[in-house]
């Protein structure tokens, strides 16, 4: 336990974690959540951050608390911002309040919104943090990996035979893995910002890209349709569907990763097909691949990766592999990419 | 318990399962261990079959019990041959020892050696068996599928990367897969009566083909190496060290594994490549396929199967997963192909 903390103090840390759950994962903003112990020692606010353009979780305890905050203790499962965004800043709210003392559990690792903690601490306020093992960090991974790279947190998600096919000689692809994989890959990619696929997977198997399964999104709220490539996309393609539509006319992985990043998409779910997954692939731009093989074989048919211009075996792209799971017939593959020596 | 098993027959068919294990796998017979019970309820005597032109594991008993055998008990793993082979049917020496009871585990399933039990019965021996539960079947599968089948079970082992590549564009191979996997296909290769590739993998990767590992196979007898296609192959080529080698010169799976059933070959191992894989899983004779997985890109490079043949999705080669298991960074899948509707 962090020097200083008390055993209420981990459980109200571990309740403002909890609240921080309540949100939701696919959202610019992380997903936070606080709580304000009056100075008499009584809960007296509670609040989680419903996403993007809503007031933060500090906000929403402390509007809850009202006067009552004035020399209480603020719990909250992040840092608190000290940026001006679409809100104002929780350490502006935090000191306006007369709270005396905050405990957070994760550190902010953006350089704009990052360094409340001291800022508190130079106004007097008594601040323990980061403190470790609360499980606050597993709440907003893809969030924090856009804060600290400048760029979205990419998943490469391909479904493949045993010889590593995308398709058969006709270009049928549907479907290649069995329903329990592709449920799989419903609920995992729900909680990415944005889909994309190149205009070949669009001109050939013309995907809507929406996401059914919508427990970690806001109800009718669909992921960011991203389509990659110079190819013009028919307007009734399903893909141009009510929500969001980016056709980024580039080949450039680094130039759509870019305008996604400034667009606040903090997961971008890559789909295929094998010329935009080596675009990225040969970009260094995959974070984290996730390969369904069913246990078929084609023969025939496209590759699931374009070429890398690997020309010997010693070159391969090579990755690490985290974990496999059984998905009925089909097998999953959790990979990524070896960090380069000196690069982490 | 089958009818009319006591406690201790069923010791002593134990022990006779325990004696055949000793035996080896890659041979054209089975392994076979059998004791013999005195009229007295003494053990006299003890055997296994140690191989292909020596005697069967009831001589061998039989022999060690000498006198002692009349009147007596002969448990067996397998049930007493019929057949006038290299050496004399077992049926006739347990006759002529004047045993006068007869205990066996696994049924012989073979048109020519089988019906031994039915002999010996016709002839006033108290028969017991087939017993099952003893473990028997398992020291035998490959055997036992020639002896249904009348051709050797089919084993067809690659390692591939996650796109499903053999080789680099420039034909390098080695390694794609880790020591760890290549132990695992050396421990379970060893067991082979045979190890085919074709003459492309003769000329493009020059193997030898020789089996390290030799707990399964009698010290210094290599597996049968065959080399199947059309192409002349280098009279310096590794595959033609010391042992037998057979140069196959067809296309044909089946004309293979005819000669390596009349060869004594009862389990083939297919190393491939591509084109030789594709001929034995178009024939439909492929048993069973060990695909291994290297966590690598390439991007280029032959794929692990030639062209099947396949048009369309609909039409795809399926296989049963048997089971996944991770080897070091590898990972291997075990499949079947799926059984035809009323092929069984």
């Amino acid at each position: 336990m962090t020097v200083g903390l008390t055993q209420q103090d981990a459980a109200l840390l571990s309740r403002a974690v909890e609240l921080a759950a309540q949100g939701r994962l696919a959202d610019p903003n992380p997903r936070v959540g606080a709580v304000i112990l009056s100075a008499q020692g009584e809960v007296v606010g509670e609040g989680w951050h419903h996403g993007a353009g809503t007031p933060h979780a500090e906000v929403v305890a402390l509007q809850a608390a009202g006067d009552r905050a004035s020399g209480g203790t603020a719990y909250v499962s992040l840092e608190p911002c000290s940026h001006e965004g679409r809100t104002p800043p929780c350490t502006r709210a935090l000191l306006a309040a007369g709270v005396r003392r905050v405990v957070f559990a994760q550190a902010d690792p953006s350089p704009v919104a990052g360094g409340g903690a001291e800022l508190l601490r130079s106004q007097g306020i008594d601040v323990t943090g980061p403190v470790s093992g609360t499980g606050a960090e597993d709440l907003n991974r893809p969030w924090a990996f856009s804060a600290v790279h400048g760029r979205p947190f990419v998943t490469w998600k391909v479904g493949s035979t045993l010889d590593g096919r995308v398709a058969a000689l006709d270009g049928t692809s549907r479907w290649i893995t069995s329903a329990g994989a592709r449920a799989d890959v419903h609920r995992r990619r729900a909680t990415a910002g944005a889909i994309l696929v190149g205009t070949g997977t669009v001109l050939t198997d013309d995907p809507s890209l929406t996401v059914r399964d919508a427990e970690d999104r806001p109800v009718g709220v669909q992921p960011l349709r991203v389509v990659m490539g110079e190819r013009d996309v028919p307007a009734d393609a399903r893909v141009n569907g009510p929500g969001e539509v980016w056709h980024a006319r580039t080949h450039s992985a680094e130039v759509v990763l870019k305008t996604l990043q400034d667009k606040g998409i903090r997961h971008l779910w890559l789909e295929g097909g094998p010329t935009v997954a080596a675009a990225f692939l040969r970009a260094g731009l995959v974070d984290e691949a996730l390969v369904y093989v069913a246990p078929t074989l084609l023969g025939d048919g496209p590759s699931l990766v374009a070429s890398l211009g690997v020309p010997t075996l010693s070159a391969a792209h090579h990755l690490e592999l985290l974990d496999i799971e059984q998905l009925g017939q089909d097998v999953r593959l959790r990979l990524r990419p070896r960090p380069v020596e000196g690069d982490l």
